[in-house]
């Protein structure tokens, strides 16, 4: 099959460094899979990838594009349980800003066609983070309580809607008042526009509850203000950094009230997890999808030759969602 | 018997709210063991217990004193496993600035009486901070390796002796080059002094070792540095401010590296602790204190009566150890 990718030979600004080629793609052999690539997002951390400024630096030429969706269009004589024509996710490696690829069978995971294609290109990294956070630092029970900020990120409001379905409360920090409504309307228990007094304020809101969980994407003076507003023993987990600042620890808070401060990198995650774990989050996260939650708002859709006028919009403030290839 | 005690009754600099004061205490009841305390040491944490900036704040009046050792000198008749005459470690909530106190049988430590009693009255706090943190964070094995700044404090030349009996070995981080030979003598594996290519020098002194525990007591820049020399997933342990700065968290590491920011205080441990889990502790500390490691440097012993000028000896900066009452 021929294809075209997107291909940068050296690490600067995605303007300058990228270029659009053809190859050619082998029919797969052993567990390989010919996959057609249908959507890819631009997210930031592609950005940070080509600029070079990311957690890896790969082997250069590479490709950006860290999650998609594909159509199986032929199978290796050893790629089982799939079958031409599927829907499938793209894992971590794939490097989907391409209009075909070979992927591992072990590695796919087959998805509903009922869940829009557009849709299914952004459940690898931002749901996935949103429900590790929500399932691997502290058990959470029905009824408890987390916080965060960033909240109408695209893990934000994946972990609204996660926490909404398994039964936990979310409260959640914004810095916009006109984003208040939007995350009610996403299941959001209480949403609070970040102030000095924000403890005395989820305080009120939650019924003194005792948070034990918050998620940071912010850093800085907010991350601190959200850290006070957990109890003993709670847990922050920084995925981000929008402020750009580092997070100021209190020695008070690490020694006397025992809050721990954990980060979150998904590309770790997948790059440990065992395929029983994999199937286990998609699992619960596919049926939530195809119910119509987790869906992350769109701003635009561009071809891969349209490279150019995807990275402007993409790198620009005024958006409304996620900007995404269409292959 | 009577007792003298020292009492305060509001919060404020010890020299203004510090009394002493005689008191009664009846013969045991129940479970109850009348000790006479023979020495009980001054800890920095202690002058904060009375100025009112320590993580708990007593009822008041109150008196100070986290640590000490005493002698058995009358049991009630349910006091089981102790004997007239036998040397007791005094459990936290004692409040050991006093010549006598009584105290729960099941709460006291039985110890040698071949440990000096100057030594014994300090193995409460110090030791058995050090002991925790090298044991409920990180799964060491033989060999491993973990690295503290504040290397020279009672607690981090306990952390050195406590390693090398346990067969993991330090590397050790001060400010002044004349601890070096000091940390040496006392098992030290590497001790470097505060520098800014501190992660490269860790990184030759070790082989590259990848280490995976650092204990931190200072804060700020240095605590930084000392992050800085962590492998991925590794744990940095705070237990101390002695910078008065934050710990400046960078994202990356919490991100990128994973690297993980917990706090101890030994108070909360011994609140929570079983019988079992104190017994196992010291099951191992004593021996060591018995063949003379955990050691810590004496500066001074004052009578009770003499509390302000052992005051003003802790409290100034040019001391050779610890000051001690002696009862």
């Amino acid at each position: 099959m021929n294809a075209k990718t997107i291909v940068f030979d050296h690490f600067g600004p995605p303007l300058d460094v990228l270029a659009l080629r053809e190859l050619t793609l082998p029919d797969p052999d052993g567990d390989k899979v010919l996959v057609q690539i249908l959507k890819a997002p631009i997210n930031p951390a592609d950005i940070n990838f080509i600029e070079g400024t990311y957690g890896i630096r790969p082997p250069l030429p590479a490709t950006p594009g860290s999650e998609g969706v594909g159509l199986v269009r032929a199978l290796g004589p050893e790629a089982g349980g799939f079958q031409e024509g599927d829907h499938v996710l793209l894992p971590h490696g794939t490097h989907t800003w391409s209009t075909g690829c070979l992927a591992e069978a072990p590695k796919l995971v087959a998805i509903p066609k009922s869940i829009p294609t557009e849709q299914a290109a952004m459940l690898w990294i931002n749901p996935a983070t949103a429900w590790r956070m929500l399932h691997d630092f502290v058990s959470l029970e029905e009824g408890d309580w987390f916080i965060q900020n960033a909240a109408n990120s695209g893990v934000g409001t994946a972990a609204i809607q996660i926490a909404r379905e398994l039964g936990w409360k979310s409260v959640n920090v914004v810095r916009r008042p006109e984003l208040v409504d939007e995350l009610l309307s996403h299941g959001a228990d209480v949403v609070l526009v970040d102030s000095p007094d924000l403890p005395a304020q989820v305080k009120e809101a939650t019924g003194d509850a005792k948070i034990r969980l918050a998620l940071n994407a912010v850093g800085g003076d907010n991350a601190a203000r959200v850290t006070k507003c957990l109890a003993f023993g709670g847990t922050i987990v920084t995925y981000g950094a929008m402020a750009r600042q580092p997070l100021k620890v209190s020695n008070a808070a690490l020694i006397f009230k025992d809050i721990r401060f954990r980060g979150m990198w998904i590309t770790k995650w997948y790059e440990s997890a065992t395929r029983a774990d994999i199937d286990a989050m998609f699992g619960e996260l596919l049926p939530m999808a195809e119910k119509g939650l987790l869906e992350a708002p769109i701003d635009a859709e561009f071809l891969l030759e349209d490279w150019p006028q995807a990275i402007k919009r993409a790198t620009q403030g005024a958006r409304k969602g996620k900007v995404l290839f269409r292959m």
